[in-house]
């Protein structure tokens, strides 16, 4: 008898209707003889109106407030959707964060797993009743106060618990009906991809993919539990991310054996890039830059540093960031100016980021000559690079990302005759 | 320093310029020197919202599953408050019915509460915070589930609280300012009273006045917790309702220190009145049908035998019980027809119950006769009676009720000259 943890977010929860059908497939998953633990997030905007009546109440943000205050709304859609499943003729038991056993540290609003006991869901589902777990919650380990998990919460809830109870799989139910080889908005030639490597998977994620969240897939691969990605919408198999690549074979019989070479192409443009003009080129400056901008709290992704002008005896260092995080790292910047003895800072957020991902270009070195012929070919100019064993990464101006990712998704063969399906909403 | 423990209904927190007010309210009690704990319920029309959606998707009912949804709104509530009063320049920690040690039994819905351990909460007021607790749930000993303590439940969490923290006074936050010597819906010259003893509040409370449930006033005796009924909405003092009334002295300094006889008139429409024809007159047989009742979960009210016809060897017996459990009564009845051996079951819903209170009837002989002048004066039948040492209750027939009510408060001088304020809603 399998062990399934489903994992529903906002928008297939949105309605009464959407609780009806997901307490469907709940109860069809149990029929079919599996045990069940759903993870479920709060109705489509009910999150929204928490923030807005916060925003109403108070011009500050009470960290610990804000998380009891939006823990309310997975309250709601795991009672309803237990209810659903009675009605649906199964019984079903629902569960907050601390009930299952969700311990974080304290950090509000961005809170990390610590550890998961999740024995109040073991017993419910060992009597045979449907568990439903409250994601993106958990309770903090020194001062059992409610803590919310920050973005992908929700899946890292699933992943989590799946984990503690060595579940067979973890299915992330979605607007989607898979992970594609590029966003369809934008190839809509993109193809479903069945199985995928989560190291692959985390490259898309950290890449600009939106369908599963860094965190959650890196939780999956360090405990070796394998989602499926698939859409509440439908009954079609979704995708498969595997721990350990061999299984791919297992899963998909009558595939071929031959893993492809490219997974697929992402993009991203929440980033923007930071350039520092003039900067003394002596030992230290690059370090003494990128510590000022970690102590403004913000994640630094590609670096490149121009090589020092003949005789100036000073050069140019450009990163990429978050957009979110531009002001706070250039007013850091600013501030540190005298000491770094830099002239000046430049900031660009007409920037896109284009990745190809695959565990393949590992051993074909023909992947970086053909990924920049085709970006060539489509005359897009390349701003910075970046690459890791699975993948290459490059900087374009923001209005070409989308003809360069059709240009790379093309050059490899990645175009299917299907075109994808794309549900409304996204979760949290 | 004194402690105060101030609970809001939904109505005072039904939008954010509500939570404002309230959390303004509180800051300044807390400015004037005084330690504060708060118990708020959820938002206005929260609790219907949420059991319309219950309702949208499932047709039965699971009561643990109820309480788990409900328990949502006023977790939204008091984190909102708790963020208003941050703003208003103090500082807040709210905190669920298990966090503040709320621990009842397992009758989901309508749970008791069994112990109550605020050591969250000491904590919290002692380091100078103000502490926010959710009303109306709790924590079920066995089992660790979500339970809301049914109705009048944040009431009788506030007081509660108070008790378990010895607190001076537990101030309960209404439409209305205060108790009044009668409805003053029904009867406009209505006089707001001052003080009440706990002992006539509870008759009061049990002969229809909404104001207070009874539940919380029967623990606020029990526990010898002084309680002060007014408003959010104004600054006026309301009613203290004094455990030991001797306190009236001490807190109405500059009033007259005699008690007057009458505190007031109570009514209630929500009861009918179930009369059982032809019981065989032998022992036993009134037993056996309060019996049948009570195993039907019937609250008997009042009781009237009637002398058993001559020769005819039947009696009749008449009770009257709320309207919301007559369908229950009447069917348990029905199926022990043959066993009992009654001939018929009439059931009336148009009737009222009057109820004339004052801890001075004891020792004021006329108070009787006076009452039951007026109501004949007035033209009013009265159908069955019932008296305790402080209570005299008659049952009319309900279009003659709001004409007694007004003859009645006439006839013991309580009207009085100013008329009541009423404000909007009812909290839970």
């Amino acid at each position: 008898m399998a062990l399934i943890v489903q994992k529903f977010g906002g928008s297939s929860v949105a309605d009464a209707e959407g609780i009806k059908r997901v307490a469907k497939r709940v109860v069809e998953t149990q029929a079919a003889g599996n045990r069940v633990v759903v993870v479920v997030s709060a109705m489509g905007d009910s999150t929204d109106e928490l923030l807005d009546l916060a925003g109403q109440v108070s011009s500050s943000s009470n960290p610990r407030e804000m998380d009891m205050l939006l823990s309310a709304g997975e309250r709601i859609s795991m009672a309803l959707l237990a209810m659903a499943i009675h009605e649906a003729g199964s019984s079903a038991q629902s569960f907050t964060g601390s009930q299952a056993g969700m311990i974080t540290d304290a950090i509000h609003g961005k809170a990390r797993i610590i550890a998961v006991s999740p024995h109040r869901i073991k017993t419910s589902i060992d009597k045979g009743d449907i568990a439903i777990v409250a994601g993106f919650q958990g309770m903090s380990q020194d001062s059992n106060d409610i803590t919310t998990l920050g973005r992908g919460g929700s899946d890292t809830t699933a992943v989590a618990l799946a984990a503690a109870l060595n579940a067979d799989v973890c299915e992330i139910y979605t607007d989607v009906d898979g992970v594609y080889t590029a966003d369809p908005r934008v190839v809509p030639a993109a193809r479903k991809i069945s199985t995928i490597s989560s190291e692959e998977m985390l490259e898309m994620a950290a890449s600009g993919a939106k369908i599963l969240h860094l965190r959650c897939v890196e939780y999956a691969r360090r405990f070796g539990v394998p989602l499926h990605v698939r859409s509440s919408f439908s009954q079609l198999e979704g995708t498969w991310v595997l721990p350990n690549p061999d299984d791919t074979i297992k899963i998909q019989e009558g595939e071929p054996l031959e893993q492809p070479i490219i997974s697929g192409v992402a993009h991203d443009r929440s980033e923007a890039k930071v350039t520092v003009v003039g900067v003394p080129d002596i030992p230290g400056k690059a370090a003494e830059i990128f510590g000022i901008v970690a102590g403004a709290h913000s994640n630094i992704d590609m670096i490149v540093q121009n090589v020092s002008t003949h005789g100036s005896g000073r050069t140019d260092i450009s990163f990429t960031l978050p957009i979110v995080e531009g002001a706070d790292a250039r007013a850091a910047l600013k501030t540190a100016q005298a000491d770094v003895g830099y002239e000046s800072v430049e900031y660009d957020e007409q920037i896109g980021k284009l990745s190809l991902i695959g565990a393949g270009m590992r051993s074909n070195p023909g992947v970086s000559y053909k990924f920049f012929k085709a970006l060539s070919d489509a005359g897009v100019n390349i701003d910075m690079i970046s690459t890791s064993e699975i993948r290459i990464s490059v900087v374009t101006s923001a209005d070409l990302l989308d003809t360069a990712v059709r240009a790379v998704h093309a050059a490899f063969d990645l175009d299917g005759e299907a075109v994808a399906t794309v549900y409304a909403g996204t979760g949290r």
